[in-house]
């Protein structure tokens, strides 16, 4: 992938160096005794990594939660920085902004790789399942502890519109409004596709059953699983926009006598080029583990669930509710997060929601944060 | 998967034992000499396995060549039977039906699993490069030898469908009318699809670099890219149907507290155990290397390619063409055969468009073969 870093560099992976976007106060909060989960497990003191923009109000109102996606850290201000300028959704003069880090992620909060306070050693493949309620309850709990009784707004696309919906159903008088982007509980399609992704870093010898060492970890499986949630993240227009059936852009020759492998496997397509190196990037960024353990966080969430009625599960929510489907998205499309708007809405809860016209895919929330901002305004 | 076989066993997987569709001739055709291929290489001596059902006739005017899709096999009596139901497209009484493996596969024609007669030894990864015009050149020498100069009509399905244009194009005097389902060039997304399951076979250390052992395979690979291929020959509405976000149908609980590799995997999803089903089935009745071999046959067709216009590519073609898109198809947009079509049509030839309306995904040609029969009538 030499050289490739430059022109592989699409408008979802802008650098962002402003200044302005740097935390207030990033740091951690660990939880004064254990977290019970949902699973019946506990997490013994876990750790919550976050990041605050702003100042919170003498009155205390003007704070809103941000909650990141699958691979996201909670350094908001980096990866969705758009959403901060000017006249933008948060504004860092007015909003104190709150991010937090996932459980089970490897960017600061306690996860498969944090030593569990028990047994001295890392959780690894013990890691429990939490579950998106979990991580409402653990958040809650930091939020208390910064005096934040009320919040103005929680938003989050993907697994992050997951925690943003259930904040509204887990503490109803303390939400005033949730955006919840691009997201549903998993359809069985979005439910094969992490049963991939699991098995490409379970498939790599080097995975070793969770207990990888960390200068060994299953770098192949993490790559492909990787690539396999970017097909499900973009869109085929997209793709053939980009990449149509370009040979690769370093000059392989997909047509060629002999490519890496004989004959069965030839140089690359530039659309496999592009694959690979983002299969790259996120190996020298993220997890196996962490991976695994956010993918069955986001498979089991399922708040209307089989003996649920939408009026138990949602009836009680007070928070005006924003829900946006994606027109090109895949993995959660459009027509299903329409549907469940209307299954919220018909429960007599506030909950409207508005179409992103992007062929960005899944990713269009990250991809085309401007055009996002102009649906939220 | 213990007894799954049977509640698994959906309707593209119906066994066929109907002795009607016995082939009335099965069996090898060895070329004379050596095959040159595109690439640029040889292949000494092919073979091809065919097998041919029904009679040529006295004019030897009845002849109908079936091109099978990626991992078929020429008993297209048995994968294809509903075609030659009495009324449907072939009879078995007035027609000469003939099936070609193709090279590179593992059902009785040369592939990477045969003996290379310059060496003594199987080509493994280092069988060559066979483009589907390869393909139909080595076919076209078999229908010498059994005296067929005319096909009344070549018809195939994906990968079928590309052998069934290109032998309009190769021999413009030899086809009347050609079917082609189901198929254009591979997009950027299906480059990307083969690009993915390449890899899942290549990370499985029983691969050995294409040179494993027939009693030690790459399993795990294999099942895993034929579970994404799986994904893109279904529909997610097809998956909704059948698994939603139902529980293994064995019991397994995806909410458990400890799954197969501790906290982080889980029990599967219905729609788990049904792929890692199809994936089991597939590493019983598939080679790893005639897998990637024919995937390089697929990526490499692209009969308009950089420098070709359509006239130079198409207009030649004196066959009636006929193509059918299928409304639900994620790997062969039906309105990428649509433009396709048009843009054959534009060059003079004869190029009707037909919509096969089913939420089966790609696979409906095998799946909903009644509905294929209605649209071809």
């Amino acid at each position: 992938m030499r050289g490739m870093t430059e022109s592989r560099t699409g408008a979802e992976n802008k650098p962002t160096t402003s200044r302005l976007l740097e935390p207030t106060y990033e740091g951690d909060f660990v939880l004064d005794g254990d977290l019970l989960l949902e699973s019946g497990r506990a997490l013994v003191k876990p750790t919550l990594h976050y990041a605050v923009y702003g100042r919170l109000n003498a009155a205390r109102d003007n704070a809103v939660l941000v909650c990141h996606a699958l691979t996201g850290s909670a350094l908001v201000g980096s990866w969705w920085p758009e959403i901060f300028a000017p006249g933008a959704v948060l504004s860092l003069e007015h909003d104190f902004v709150i991010c937090i880090n996932m459980l089970g992620s490897c960017y600061g909060s306690t996860g498969p790789g944090s030593v569990n306070p028990s047994t001295g050693l890392p959780y690894g493949p013990n890691f429990p399942l939490v579950s998106i309620r979990d991580n409402v309850r653990a958040q809650a709990q930091l939020l208390d502890s910064l005096g934040i009784q009320r919040l103005r707004l929680v938003l989050g696309g993907s697994i992050g519109g997951m925690q943003a919906l259930e904040w509204a159903m887990y503490d109803p008088e303390r939400v005033e409004r949730a955006v919840i982007i691009g997201v549903t509980p998993l359809s069985a399609m979005g439910l094969a596709l992490n049963h991939l992704q699991r098995q490409a870093i379970q498939n790599d010898p080097d995975w070793a059953g969770g207990n990888y060492l960390p200068q060994r970890p299953p770098r192949r499986g993490l790559s492909l699983a990787r690539q396999i949630g970017m097909l499900s993240y973009k869109s085929a227009a997209l793709f053939e926009e980009r990449f149509s059936r370009n040979p690769n852009r370093n000059g392989e020759d997909p047509w060629a006598l002999d490519g890496n492998g004989g004959g069965l496997i030839g140089g690359r397509f530039d659309i496999a080029g592009y694959l690979d190196h983002q299969g790259q990037r996120f190996i020298d960024r993220f997890d196996a583990n962490a991976y695994l353990a956010i993918l069955r966080t986001m498979d089991t969430w399922d708040p209307l669930g089989a003996e649920t009625t939408p009026e138990e599960a949602f009836g009680h929510i007070r928070a005006r509710l924003s829900f946006i489907g994606i027109s090109s998205d895949w993995l959660f499309p459009e027509a299903d997060v329409r549907r469940f708007a209307s299954v919220i809405r018909s429960t007599g809860v506030h909950a409207d929601y508005r179409e992103m016209v992007s062929d960005h895919g899944h990713d269009a929330f990250l991809a085309e944060q401007a055009e996002l901002v102009r649906l939220l305004q």
